[in-house]
């Protein structure tokens, strides 16, 4: 054994009149800081596009237009490349943020105050709300709740479902999480760690899914969504893709779905669904149904969600489906809540036994609970003003404006897309994003390897540095090889930063003709 | 390949209209639930006493005392098994809460509400600090911030350090987190992952340590408090414990101080520290501060953070620790702001590279960012209303109460465990707890063993079921084998709690004498 040295020696008092220290009489051998050998490998495998190089790029510009004013071509930065409604001012609902002030300071609701509340126009049932919702959390949101989320909230999540589907929901299904990211990590953990376990993932994916696979040390096993047939998935594809890893010696365990789309912008037909649980029923595959989307889609094509099918086929099909599992998640960062910043989220547990919940509650627990505010915005998302309640009709307005806007805002960048040389996209519908098609030409692609990036991170940069525009190229989402993309969220208000980007494409268009 | 059934055969319209579902003409073999055989181990392996069979159990009987009550022999849960203040009625400080509703709901600052506020009991300098923090956090709390948190409210974490610690502080060097649990997970899971690795943990130990490495699949290293020296560490037996891991083959990557300590409620002298200090200089250990009870130091033990002990010994010894790195940890779980479900919490990073700070950015950026609120929080925290300033008198009445509560209750509970035979208990210096040791009979073990449970889960469990008085036995922070003792919180208001306790134990004790 290694002798350690005494410290009862030549005690020193210094200038710091408490600190009684001794010195170390050995010349020990210095131990090395930890470098990035060091470090997982995991973790050093994991990549984040959405808040990768180039965001971090324009970072930088936006503290140098601070710095100084002038000295870019632009005078503000266009964060398109994340979907963060309020950063790009979209208003939050009044509704849940009177309920939110009233649960962070209870005092409001004191008698004395009713008529003051009254001057800033809350409603007596945003009271109530309150009222009712902070009973729930035990008296304060400053508590920790149940790991698994305040009961009552959970309750309010399973009757949104229930009306929602038609079908019953109970809240012993429902865990209340840190955005859908929570829940994500924690699936994956739980049936998708190391590199003999594999999950099916859309290419193209939100990054969350490879990155939290790797950092389970678990292989991705991806399968492509067609473009041309508006982003829809293809039951021989699965077959192929699980043959391959099986032969790899990989298990595959899940099955993700992202619907509506991020990044494609798409809704999944109902008969896709339907190819998706035959899949996951005949190789037991947990399929994660990531539906945070659910409340972002236009007019046309109308969402359904993936336990709804599940409930119809296992009706009509007796024995085919019943044993399939399905995780659906949902959050209040997106939709006309656009909530971001307040970690709000559930997931909905289909088809678990009650020893496998356990052991998810026990992983909810080490990170003690989300955060309550959060789990609240939960319950005002799945249970807003109702028809009859005082806070209806103002918000009411208020979410058709938000709707409007995001729609009106989709087709305005759609239609530029298709007036561009070389741009080809699918006619949005749903979600927050648009993810074109970019062409190169040879010079484009010579370029770019010159400069060591693939052509889309070319274009996306050139883009940044030109107008300020952040998006998050195609490569970052994955792709068929050979086929450039981007993504850039459609939620900027005004058309400046449209017509701008028009221009730059036109320029880099040009400058790159073979 | 397997070949997959065609999909396009007998529609079938079914009573949800647009459902148009077809039938799987197949009886393809269906796939099996998941069960606990499919469940990563690591996940299954891990344990969470503060939130395990002991606090579960109390839930039911909280449910029980609902749904009937009468039916049991006392009327209410005590749930000291776990640092929740706001749960047991301590009050969330004015100025936080003030401060939150108002970044909720900032309509409640525009000029016409000035009234309005004014009869609420906002005063000026909370509005002021509201304003400074929306617009720190660009505006809206919805919105999702920087991964490593919003840039003031790291400033205003700086500042804080720096004053406490008369040491400069970097913003770059901190990390806001979601409370202090979200930064360990970070740090383990970066420099110690996988069974080849390990990190020192005190025994007893906070259960997210053990619990935190076994998700990661590394080894906890133990090594003892002694307990009859105020829970003090021991330099030989650091020296022996890595060598022992080494002979194993196991790395020790990282130590684990908790300071003061939780369970033990002591404070480590600076002796102890510097001594922790020498050992991760000479085997380049990162040092994990769990410093999140630094606030709750009572008078007569002064509390003295790692970095500043660290500070001084890289001046007076150069060379010799200048290598050392070091994580400190902070929290508004605790101290006086108690809002632990509010999910706040900061790192700071003491000698890491950029390179590997990035890394922990991007790990950060997967999880997009902490709870904003809760960031806000932070900033509340480190920097509360000054001398001077309108709110600073009322908010100090609300600290020292708290404050002057939190220790006449541990007083009050260490002197009726100094009562009680068989039992024995370190004078309390700081943190929440008190984890007094419990001498049991033979016909006491015996019965705990007929039963399959250690001596001390049998207490608690009968201390629960005969008192409602929640605790969690020493078992679950682990212990010197052979020795028992239990956590409890002392945050409960009343004595009578601590009197049915007497009554209980006194009972119990004859119950059981050999």
């Amino acid at each position: 054994m290694l002798g350690f040295r005494s410290l009862s020696s030549s005690r020193l008092v210094l200038a710091h009149p408490r600190l009684v220290l001794r010195r170390l009489r050995s010349t020990a051998p210095l131990g090395a800081r930890k470098t990035l050998q060091d470090i997982n490998e995991c973790v050093l495998n994991a990549k984040y596009a959405v808040r990768g190089p180039i965001p971090l790029r324009a970072e930088e510009l936006k503290q140098q237009l601070v710095e100084e004013p002038g000295s870019l071509p632009f005078s503000k930065i266009i964060n398109a490349n994340i979907g963060n409604p309020q950063q790009l001012d979209q208003k939050p609902l009044t509704f849940y943020r009177q309920v939110l002030s009233l649960l962070q300071n209870p005092a409001l609701m004191s008698e004395n105050h009713e008529q003051l509340l009254t001057t800033a126009k809350y409603q007596p049932d945003a009271v109530a709300r309150a009222k009712r919702m902070l009973q729930q959390a035990g008296g304060s949101v400053g508590a920790y709740s149940q790991s698994q989320g305040v009961a009552g909230y959970r309750e309010s999540v399973a009757k949104f479902i229930a009306n929602r589907d038609g079908e019953p929901a109970d809240a012993n299904d429902i865990f209340l999480t840190t955005g859908a990211s929570g829940a994500v990590a924690y699936i994956l953990q739980l049936f998708c760690s190391g590199p003999q376990n594999g999950a099916l993932i859309p290419i193209p994916q939100y990054p969350l899914y490879t990155a939290t696979l790797a950092l389970n040390n678990a292989e991705p096993l991806p399968y492509y969504l067609d473009e041309n047939s508006g982003w829809s998935t293809d039951p021989e594809q699965f077959e192929k893709v699980i043959a391959t890893a099986v032969e790899k010696g990989v298990k595959p365990t899940c099955l993700v779905v992202i619907n509506p789309g991020n990044p494609t912008g798409a809704i999944l037909s109902e008969e896709n669904i339907e190819g998706i649980f035959q899949v996951a029923a005949k190789y037991s595959l947990v399929v994660i149904a990531d539906e945070v989307y659910q409340e972002n889609g236009f007019d046309d094509v109308e969402f359904t969600s993936m336990k709804k099918v599940l409930r119809v086929l296992q009706k009509t099909q007796p024995g085919i489906y019943d044993n399939v599992q399905l995780v659906s998640l949902h959050s209040t960062s997106k939709g006309v809540s656009g909530e971001c910043g307040q970690r709000g989220g559930y997931m909905e547990l289909v088809g678990f036994s009650t020893e496998v919940k356990q052991v998810i509650l026990k992983l909810a627990s080490i990170s003690l609970c989300p955060v309550v505010t959060g789990q609240a915005l939960v319950d005002l998302m799945v249970c807003p003003p109702q028809k009859g309640e005082v806070s209806y009709e103002k918000d009411q307005q208020e979410r058709k404006a938000i709707h409007q806007a995001l729609k009106e805002r989709s087709n305005l960048l759609y239609r530029a897309f298709q007036s561009l040389e070389g741009v080809s996209c699918q006619k949005p519908q749903g979600s927050m994003y648009l993810f074109p098609k970019l062409e190169f030409t040879k010079r484009a692609i010579d370029k770019a390897e010159a400069l060591g990036v693939a052509p889309d991170e070319y274009y996306c940069k050139e883009l940044l540095e030109a107008t300020g525009i952040c998006t998050v190229p195609g490569s970052g989402f994955r792709q068929i090889p050979g086929t450039y993309h981007l993504r850039t969220t459609f939620l900027a208000p005004g058309t400046d930063w449209i017509e701008s980007w028009k221009k730059f494409h036109e320029k880099f268009w040009d400058q790159h003709r073979d």
